[in-house]
């Protein structure tokens, strides 16, 4: 059986974001056969259909492009800000629906977690689901992740050190890996 | 009874956004009593709590800043990505909310509208009216306006051409008067 | 001052309902200046548009109706089940609806509170925030209520004993008193 | 290959009901290999954990969830009422969730379709969606269907009579059916 792909994404862009290192702990923990890798978000543009019209497209872009390429699943990190997705994950996601019809994107299979204060994420997590269905992504329903991002939960840089939190990523993980044979057309 | 400042927000940054033509019609078409003024959001970065520390705060933010604190009210042009929110839209409210213990919006009467494909970017709108409620915003709840951004109804430039919607911009800004008078404290 | 008269509608129908038991607390702490009333749903029927057409309304209804035009302001007390609202409680606001072209309802003031499994009916509740904008109903940002209805909150019958929860229904009381004033017409 | 049974459950419970009539369409066109079956959700009582309790449940509760276990996937026929779900559908599937610790329905495939007003229940949709990640219920993402309830596309017995809303009907029935093989295990 071959290795699974995934590519890891963050809403956020500071340096001890606590959703990026919900994404770091995956990375080191992933299941034999999966391999998880993460995206480097922080020279993405703003999508702007003007932007795709000129010959050269942001160099950002076109990475982000090929890693999707090579990925059979995502893993995304969801912050929230102020009941809903923080921009930088929206806008990601954004780009990569405008290539090649979709085809970067649809019947993908999804795992998201996220991390963030009050409801931990959550409010986000369900406008990021709505978006999953224009894109024909398809999420794992079960576990959510939604980690307390204040409280203790978490090192200076963001690592998590809740072991109920680190137990439900690599439960996360296993999840879909199971979710994206399930979703591979045999002939695949 | 002293003017009206409303403040109009879109968030598509492309030079023929039929978003920001519903704004320049309200610009236009703003009864007597109230001005609207449109933000200029095309420097204004993604929100990263790490650029908040520094000492010299992006200018954009700053200016996008000044403008809250004199506006009475917010239009806020509302396109829709994905099902969901364009990222610059957002973004500028999380910044907005990041100022002053969120003072710059807590409280303010709003009007929102928006051109997409498919719902007239509605989606994107429910996904708003929440971001509303952490920010302590009030849209109003009628009329909603859903334009049709494809099939005829704008130029090519952006502008509305269609009678129905401009009638329903007009109206909106009648009602958003109504509104900001309603809640306005008999001090101010 | 007149006396605010405020209506209260519970989405539970068990006896033991927690969602009921912060009504009966919001109506025994009421402030000076409003009344609370808690409506029976118990024999309401399912919405259904032949019924509407029969000469005799269910009795139950009607009573509602009378309730509702007496009512200056709502209390909503939203369970959640499955991610989303009870259905009695969305029955009820959806007969009121077809009163009167919804005069019952319109331009009213609504506080929303509720208490759950998980997020405490958070999710329940932006989704009755989406119901409030059809039906032009004007609910209050803050407080949000999420009570948790397990770990020892609740006595047996279900009153809310945690402090916490009897202070912040009491503040969502007087907010409640002021947005009901701010909302209210001069001549009224 | 085994037939696959698809149980179609519809919100509305008036006769003329242009949902219902979206599923007769369905359950007289589905493809070779799938039989629709349609409950009768006419006597299902509003969902109360005191009912529950009693020796005897409810007899309409009871045929549900013996059709339910023999269903290898649902039809959800979704209303919007107020820009949320019909109550009747709600209720159906909070009463199927309390069975068996949800092993009615967790894991089975599903495919939505409704008819309504405006937007035509495609904000019913997304939040009858939330309600299937708690139910852990796989909703197909395409096609939605958003009938126009008015307007001529329904006969007054409400069938559907547009031959867009025929097609898509029929496209729907034979994603589910891939959706519903991609997602048996092997085993079955």
């Amino acid at each position: 059986m071959k290795t699974i792909k995934v590519l890891g994404l963050c809403g956020s862009l500071r340096k001890a974001s606590t959703n990026m290192g919900l994404l770091r702990y995956a990375r080191a923990h992933a299941p034999e056969g999966m391999e998880v890798a993460i995206a480097d978000l922080s020279e993405v543009p703003f999508f702007n259909q003007d932007l795709e019209k000129l010959e050269e497209r942001p160099a950002a872009v076109t990475r982000l492009y090929n890693q999707l390429e090579e990925a059979d699943a995502l893993l995304l990190a969801c912050p929230e800000y102020n009941y809903s997705m923080a921009p930088a994950l929206k806008n990601v996601l954004d780009w990569a629906s405008r290539a090649k019809d979709n085809r970067l994107l649809a019947g993908k299979p999804v795992a998201i977690l996220g991390s963030g204060g009050g409801l931990g994420s959550a409010r986000a997590q369900y406008h990021l689901r709505q978006t999953c269905v224009y894109l024909d992504l398809h999420p794992l329903n079960k576990p959510e992740i939604f980690a307390k991002a204040f409280g203790g939960g978490f090192d200076d840089k963001g690592n998590p050190t809740d072991e109920s939190v680190q137990t439900l990523i690599r439960t996360l993980l296993d999840k879909l890996q199971d979710w994206t044979e399930m979703l591979s057309t045999p002939d695949e």
